[in-house]
């Protein structure tokens, strides 16, 4: 059931893939039957071929594509992929998964695998189940209008994963060799891309320490494994505009912790607050920091305030990389865009809930909007503040920033134009 | 392998216990012939008890005891017992453990069990591994100089996690159920509660969130689980007197945050610190939080500063529970005997390094030491701040405070002296 990557083109797995699943459809009898395996025999005969030699030396470092294995699901194990209407999520995953050790005793990084979607089994002292030794990243693939399947900036992904397992103790990897298995896997599992632009394939990265020993240490031992899920919208309704709840009494992140890396740590603690928004009627948390009460974050994206100035100028500001919000893909391709434009003036600034509330008297208030990689760029249509309910215009212009900004992600994403930003997998 | 607990007396599985030890020694064969299931045929049948009725209606709001089965070790995976010298924290563990599932789907809380100690298996998208949807307890049972077992303060343990999962999205439940099943877990495994005073059996109790989907949301499935491992001393070495790096950079908590629940989120992101810390050749962290530079955790541990006020009056201070630092059962222990004492003058007040630098330089500067489950109280040489070394002379001493302590909380546990804080097992 091994096969080398390099030479076994994806194109035949897929072909495979479908004879599996189309047996599979024939069949009446269970998959482990005589009938079947012999049913099976040319296409496993297909896949055997010799791994190429093993560079030992550079494996503390980093893992290789080139050492990538791939065991494909039995037909029995093939999932049926959900309709593209029912996409909630991270509700559905692929048929298959990427699994990378790291051992320090057996000199550093394994050879990365595809196997079959799985559990993972941890032994109960796991750093991770105890200490939050984890971190992950999520990016996505598309299907673009050619049928290409394009995946957005993924080395930016790789930088900040370096940067998130630096700060954990965990290990550090080559971005480019994570990158080649994922498409990879991504090619295994791609039937599994919507054929949908109003849907894409979720791909989540993790890294996680799994020393079985209690103590708060570094980890001598790490497993990178990367899941994948077809998505849908983030949020459900039809309206995506959401309501925040803005309370000052809670932090998300602060100078000198962890609030730039995208740590699971950053994760859990917003849960309860997430919670209190939803009982007052609220969607997400508007993130707020110090005595001025400074906007970091909503939920889990980035933060854009569209006003005008004193002067009549039309800006676009965000939160400055200051260690307290998370350095978004999402949040630097819109900067980047908005700055080509010409047409908007780029901000990156302390935007404090007073400025939000002089403007929005002034009538200079335009819009706001989250970003991020699960829902890209989600309006906002109110915040409740100290007891109060500041209506924000966002979607309420004619022709908004926030639409313009997701239409020209969606162009790039779905390879309505072609922009070095969306990587095609082959 | 299923027996009603309440029923089942623990001496009887022990006795089995022994007997299953007893028979692999004389054992050449494996577990698995016909000739050594014959010999266990009398002991299986003894287990034979018919489950108590299961009240389910209130197993939303908590498992009970009552519920617990236990499944023993066959007689091959019962594990060496490491010779108490060499009994490095958090990597030996027993031969049991406690796993109780919360499904909100199927009603909440399901029955508790003892099991063989085993991988835990995990949904690869489960929140624990992604959003660190985790939180632990550190507890310890001694078996006293008249051979009974204490736990001490599990009632406080108890409290906290109860804290620390509504601060998570996790579910609740009854301490007293939980202590009573922990206690179970110990009895079966009590062989290895150490027979020395100077190593006691640790308790790790942990609750994650296992939801098998993306998406940082409230937890309905979780797991509850308790893993146990003798331990001898927290730190290596045979002076116990630690030197920690006091640098501002590096923030723990925050006002707003979760720094007084101990979830998994409050743990990891420390790692890197420490690293620096062992870098520059000392061996905690030393936490500090604001402009003034308060004091409020070492390590993974409270702080306690002794010095002489301007009267001349000796001060046991340690920092208030505002918010930033763990509740410890430790420091609550130590203030309670203290202000019992009355030969100190006790007082939960902020404590900056200006206040530790000028005690110092007036010779008022008695004692620092850090207190916690893991390693009870551990005294502190010396801080290095803003490139200075600040000497602290705590071992200096003929008849330290720390030592007071510490033998005084030793004689608690081990049952030299009767106490309510210690309670036997039985």
């Amino acid at each position: 059931m091994f096969g080398s990557t390099k030479q076994c083109s994806c194109k035949m797995l897929i072909q495979i893939q479908h004879k599996l699943k189309q047996l599979i459809a024939k069949q009446t009898t269970r998959a482990c039957s005589l009938k079947f395996k012999h049913d099976l025999s040319d296409s496993l005969e297909e896949r055997k071929y010799e791994n190429e030699q093993y560079d030992e030396t550079d494996s503390e470092i980093t893992f290789r594509f080139k050492d990538l294995t791939t065991k494909l699901c039995e037909p029995e194990q093939l999932r049926t992929k959900p309709d593209v209407t029912d996409l909630k999520f991270g509700h559905y995953f692929t048929d298959h998964m990427l699994k990378i050790f790291y051992h320090s005793k057996l000199g550093g990084w394994q050879r990365p695998v595809i196997i079959p979607f799985e559990n993972i089994s941890l032994h109960p002292a796991a750093k991770v189940l105890h200490y939050a030794v984890e971190l992950f990243e999520g990016l996505k693939a598309y299907r673009g209008v050619d049928d290409k399947i394009r995946v957005f900036r993924p080395d930016l992904n790789m930088g900040r994963m370096n940067k998130s397992a630096l700060s954990s103790g965990l290990p550090t990897f080559d971005g480019h060799e994570l990158i080649k298995c994922i498409n990879r896997l991504v090619e295994v599992d791609q039937e599994w891309v919507p054929h949908s632009e109003s849907s894409s394939l979720y791909i989540r990265p993790t890294l996680i320490g799994i020393d079985g020993t209690l103590g708060v240490q570094q980890s001598e031992s790490a497993l990178l494994y990367v899941i994948i899920c077809p998505v849908g919208s983030y949020f459900n309704g039809n309206d995506d505009s959401v309501s925040l709840l803005a309370d000052p009494a809670y932090t998300r992140a602060w100078p000198g912790g962890c609030g730039d890396k995208k740590l699971g740590s950053n994760y859990g603690p917003t849960i309860r607050v997430h919670n209190r928004a939803i009982q007052k009627g609220r969607q997400q948390v508007l993130w707020l920091y110090g005595p001025n009460h400074e906007i970091t974050e909503m939920g889990t994206m980035n933060m854009f305030v569209a006003y005008r100035n004193e002067f009549g100028e039309k800006v676009l500001a965000t939160p400055p990389l200051s260690g307290l919000i998370l350095p978004g893909i999402t949040r630097q391709s819109i900067l980047q865009l908005c700055e080509q434009w010409k047409d908007v003036r780029v901000e990156q600034r302390t935007i404090t809930m007073d400025d939000v509330i002089k403007w929005q008297k002034a009538g200079r208030l335009l819009e706001m909007f989250g970003s991020g990689t699960a829902c890209i760029v989600t309006p906002i249509n109110s915040i409740e503040y100290l007891g109060e309910i500041i209506n924000i215009p966002t979607i309420e212009h004619k022709e908004p920033l926030y639409l313009k900004v997701r239409e020209s992600l969606h162009a790039i994403q779905y390879g309505h134009i072609k922009h070095p930003w969306a990587q095609t997998i082959d």
